[in-house]
């Protein structure tokens, strides 16, 4: 997940820190820095596993770096180690996440570590992983390496915030999406919805759409625009997110572009017991993965559908709409994060659909508060970040 | 009108030029941007008349400063000599406004910088009002005077947009607010909406009611919440902008606030042939001016409307709501300016409020567009400000 750069309030979430006390902290904060724009190049390819980056420091240079590039793959700090242009005894490591404790698809980091005699280590946060959480560092301390932490840990917990959210409870973590208009309407009185927001705006969600695991639509969606849901990038080849259609009836057509794509995810129908057993064969026949969900409110339960997708290894979920499936998520307490794009445009209109519809609080102290607002610009149109 | 700070975009309005390309500029700016600070003093106190501040230089030290501070006061170029410590002779002015050259309240500025004999003058921007509009300059060169025009200019016109709109074209300058939910949201679908914005936003709203002459709401609004549309602030003795509801048929209750107030300003009340007699009659009673326009759409006529405010000298008007009005506003091109708050919270309700209501567009290409587009906040709520 791309940093969101401009921070309007320095809530207890994301912040900057990055005015050191003094000339060991800056450089600490420098070396993390490179770490963590490392780290963002596995971007979209560790899912469900963290992204990584390390660095490794000898007398004042760079001797060596590397990031966790891919799942299965190695880690950054072997990564790292392997890059070195010398040898890294008595060297410090700038890492972001606490090196691993245990055996995985690979050995233990920390046990590498310790091998190659680094001297020093700089964590930036440790590991949420009950698996690790702490052994790691307990491992090097044993070893009798320097170790520092909680360098960047703001920044670096918020661009693992996928990870922390799916490690901790095997949920996805739930990216809302949406685009109003300064008037907020995500259509005129008429249905026609394109643009809301600019072109610039529309890359970004490809870019969010490559780095989530899943993107969620309602039925209403698909019957209005027949979406394809794919990733559409231009400098590199998107990874399409598995696509999940919340339809409580299994209405979906089955020439929808959905069930009839070359794509490398599946799709996924999310229904219940109202759903016809025909309809429910035909989709699986068109490739169609089906979850039968209980009833909740006489929709998809999205909660226990949530549940599912988790099991399946889906870490992340982008719901990109309609209004009806937004508040069905937003109030069934789903939502992490909510991605709010403005276009500076009035559409007016009594009946013009918002963002968000279903029934709705009555009270404004009811309402759901969002905390650790961000705000950035793409062109003219304004994206307003917050989580739940 | 205070400058927002955070320019998301620089189109070609509002953007900083402060990165001077040498010393001179440099020096420059920082002398009119110590102007500028002074001219923003008159905030809320000169109306029709422009926000001016003036600062004598000599030998590189600040000698007198000065600004117009009330409306048929002195001008700011005569506040800054009459608060000079020391001959102002072969000094140079800087002065947000190009100096005037005819006799108003004051005799022009432009004959007492030539008599004091200033050096040279550095001016912000020209005087849009026709009868000065380039003779104030001419004035000087006539008599010698180095001119040096268009420093901070942008950020001046932004400051002066009011005086700017008003003296060239007789109608107010027209300020839409609005405050919504992350969802669009004016209130809930019950109809509650204390609060959307927060605090700090709503004291910042105060400070916009102090600075202009008219402030603007629809007949709905006084039925539902019976506003006082006073203007409170904590520091400073606010002045009350004059009220205008506009109700098409005079239904305005005779208890309301509106009109049973102790304040300086007048309350108007816009409305129609459709009005009874008995009901114009009875608010003029309680103290009501009673404007009749033309029916339009079978509603008040707003351009007719903001016409006849301008014979007024109302130079400013501020329409806060509801969506009815906010509509009727912008499709009849009467807004200028619009001042979006957005309280970072979720409703939901598909039959929940939104800000601008009305009939509304039928195709995206017919949005009414917003440039200049500005982003501030206010702890948690965002402000986007644009133009039309």
């Amino acid at each position: 997940m791309d940093i969101c750069r401009k921070v309007v309030k320095n809530n207890d979430g994301y912040k900057s820190n990055y005015n050191g006390i003094n000339g060991v902290r800056e450089l600490e904060q420098i070396y993390m820095e490179r770490a963590l724009e490392l780290a963002k190049k596995g971007i979209g390819y560790t899912s469900p596993n963290p992204l990584v980056g390390a660095v490794i420091v000898k007398d004042g240079r760079i001797i060596g770096e590397g990031y966790h590039e891919v799942y299965g793959g190695p880690h950054a700090e072997i990564n790292a180690f392997n890059n070195a242009n010398e040898s890294v005894a008595g060297a410090t490591m700038y890492v972001t996440l606490e090196p691993c404790s245990h055996y995985g698809k690979t050995p233990p980091c920390s046990k590498a570590i310790v091998e190659k005699g680094i001297g020093k280590v700089v964590i930036g946060m440790i590991d949420p992983n009950p698996l690790v959480a702490g052994n790691g560092i307990k491992i090097l301390e044993d070893n009798h390496i320097e170790v520092v932490t909680g360098v960047l840990e703001e920044e670096l917990k918020k661009l693992n915030e996928i990870f922390i959210k799916y490690i901790t409870t095997k949920k996805p973590f739930c990216i809302l999406k949406t685009a109003m208009t300064l008037d907020g309407k995500i259509a005129t009185k008429t249905g026609d919805s394109m643009w809301i927001s600019n072109e610039l705006s529309r890359k970004y969600v490809h870019k969010i759409r490559h780095q989530v695991s899943g993107i969620m639509v309602g039925i209403g969606t698909v019957l209005k625009d027949d979406p394809s849901l794919t990733t559409r990038l231009e400098d590199i080849e998107g990874k399409d997110p598995i696509r999940i259609i919340v339809d409580t009836e299994c209405k979906l057509p089955l020439d929808s572009k959905v069930l009839n794509l070359k794509s490398k995810a599946k799709t996924i129908i999310a229904t219940t017991e109202k759903a016809a057993d025909d309809n429910v064969k035909a989709v699986q026949e068109k490739g169609g993965e089906v979850i039968v969900t209980p009833l909740k409110d006489g929709q998809v339960d999205l909660n226990y559908l949530m549940d599912a997708l988790g099991q399946q290894g889906i870490d992340s979920v982008l719901i990109e709409g309609g209004a009806t499936l937004n508040y069905s998520a937003v109030s069934s307490g789903v939502v992490d994060k909510v991605l709010s794009f403005i276009g500076p445009k009035i559409f007016g209109g009594v009946d013009a659909k918002t963002p968000v519809a279903g029934d709705g609080i009555a009270l404004v102290r009811d309402a759901v508060l969002l905390k650790d607002i961000c705000v950035s610009s793409f062109g003219d149109d304004i994206l307003i970040e917050g989580y739940l």
